[in-house]
């Protein structure tokens, strides 16, 4: 497990992934500001880590007011970490809760220990939900086992174990001794730099890959599973993921390897019916044109830089959340959806 | 057209590849031993433009001799330039021809001329194959046309034209008014590096493309083809070419976009049955953990980092030859390759 972000000693330690996969260095964010800086600079990101910062955020902020300042410092500090990330559906989230167990906190009463154990729950939750997926996911998978990931799904992204990467943690835990081809997911890298990182650092083997290579790998290699994540899944289980996803379906479908799909179930919308009522948002030409400072491409060169892309549902193995697991043609989908929704609100 | 490699006012003139995107820094060699480098450095790369730059070695050798001593130099050359890259068949293949020249000039004459002749019929030639491949290939385009391209399989890597990408300058000369999604092609980014810049300075718009993306652009961006060169084509129609082609393959045979492949004849193995049979290099993992000098996996990773993969002939729509357009089955193409093979021995 990697310890993404987590309260100790009265400080936020978190992993300062800007940093990575150079340097290990641990951030201390003793104040509100530090933490709303760090989600903005992208020290932390993927949306459940997103969250769980902006939780402890609130924490600090009520710890280091004095007793009778801390409810209106927490209250503050909602709604200035709400401003860190524009689109960050989680953190909204995150700080709702937080806003509803302040709430419910009976006046003249302390609050900054209710609001440390809510910020608990939802790291806890998110471990929970992560176990579970693993549990799932890691049950459809022989022994030994050789997998493909795409883009970063793991503890960084996460409380510390991950959607996808998930899966492959679980899998090594029950003895199935997983190696894996981690796709090195252009522009970003976040495979190449964050996905080896976690690997190495559990001691899953691990081989990075340029994404071009993914098809032939799939069709060479041998490879048992690919596990994905995805940041949107339409009611007909079409699955909207980092750019590359797509093409490694394509591979996995030809070579006859199957392509499962790992989200926690929020990502699920029942309201959006397939993959064409999804939005894909294209990103600046210079994510592509460099890499860090390094110039790739000519100067005044444009590019091709959508964010995600859609994999049909008729490319999609199964698509595993903490509720089980979704077969082809995805009948319950939406209702597992939408029954998860009536829980969480 | 791209002046590669050049025979200038007794000196050779080419375009230091090593130095691109960022610069376009001409070099002027002037001995034998600054060729010997350039190709070993992979200042000049590409089977054609190797050979060629090779062949202006030899003519430098035997003008920097004094008229007696020609003859020796010319033939040193011929051996030392042999030593620049060990594998590389069309280095071989232009020096023999330089040597042939050499040995049919009379006893008391001088070679300087002679092999500056050859030389420059050894480019000529190169220049006019390109001009076939490329009528060949854009007489089956539409005006106007969006294209995409993987690697490099340019003027940079021949005489000035190129074989994939000659087609798209000799449908920009028609009027056809190509646009082009170029690959990025990782890990040594030939298609970011030197297809945009080629593209740029020939006016032609580009985007370049992070490879992953190739098969969502072949989906959602209206192209009318894919162009790739080869290194191997198996007599079945079988294709080795620059790894990532494999996956473009399944990503235009998904979307319904043509699949062309454009390689000289010499590039088809009658002796090769399949693709089952063309070994594929594995090459260094630091290419693919390090972009020029940064880092962008964690220090210890391994890579998977095959340098080509294998177009089955099923998802190839055309293989465009100087000599014509063969279309599977391909029934032709062991046929075609062996005439050209007996008229070039």
């Amino acid at each position: 497990m990697i310890e993404t972000v987590r309260w100790r000693d009265g400080v936020v330690r978190m992993i300062d992934q800007t940093r990575l996969p150079e340097e290990e260095h641990i951030l201390s964010l003793t104040d509100v500001p530090a933490v709303h800086e760090a989600i903005r600079s992208l020290r932390v990101r993927g949306a459940p880590a997103i969250g769980i910062a902006a939780a402890y955020g609130v924490v600090l902020a009520a710890s280091n007011a004095s007793p009778a300042g801390a409810r209106e410092a927490a209250a503050a500090a909602i709604q200035t970490l709400k401003t860190a990330r524009p689109t960050a559906v989680n953190l909204f989230w995150a700080l709702d809760r937080m806003a509803d167990r302040l709430a419910r906190v009976p006046a003249g009463q302390g609050v900054a220990e209710p609001l440390r154990a809510e910020a608990d729950r939802i790291l806890e939750e998110d471990l929970a939900m992560s176990r579970a997926m693993g549990a799932h996911g890691a049950a459809l998978l022989p022994s030994p086992c050789r997998l493909m990931t795409h883009c970063n799904t793991g503890g960084l992204a996460t409380g510390g174990l991950g959607t996808a990467l998930g899966v492959v943690y679980e899998a090594a835990r029950l003895g199935k001794r997983p190696t894996v081809i981690a796709n090195e997911t252009r522009p970003l890298l976040q495979g190449g730099r964050l996905t080896a990182w976690e690997l190495l650092k559990a001691g899953i083997p691990v081989r990075v890959s340029p994404d071009g290579a993914a098809a032939w790998a799939l069709k060479t290699q041998s490879i048992d599973a690919v596990l994905i994540g995805s940041d949107r899944i339409a009611a007909n289980g079409d699955v909207a993921n980092k750019i590359g996803s797509y093409a490694v379906a394509l591979g996995a479908r030809a070579a006859g390897v199957p392509f499962y799909v790992v989200a926690p179930g929020t990502t699920i919308d029942p309201d959006c019916p397939s993959g064409a009522d999804i939005p894909i948002e294209e990103r600046a030409p210079e994510e592509v044109t460099h890499v860090r400072e390094t110039a790739v491409a000519p100067e005044g060169a444009d590019a091709y830089n959508p964010a995600f892309d859609v994999t049909p549902a008729e490319l999609v193995s199964a698509i595993i959340t903490e509720q089980g697991v979704f077969r082809p043609p995805f009948e319950g989908l939406a209702a597992a959806a939408a029954a998860k929704h009536a829980i969480g609100s």
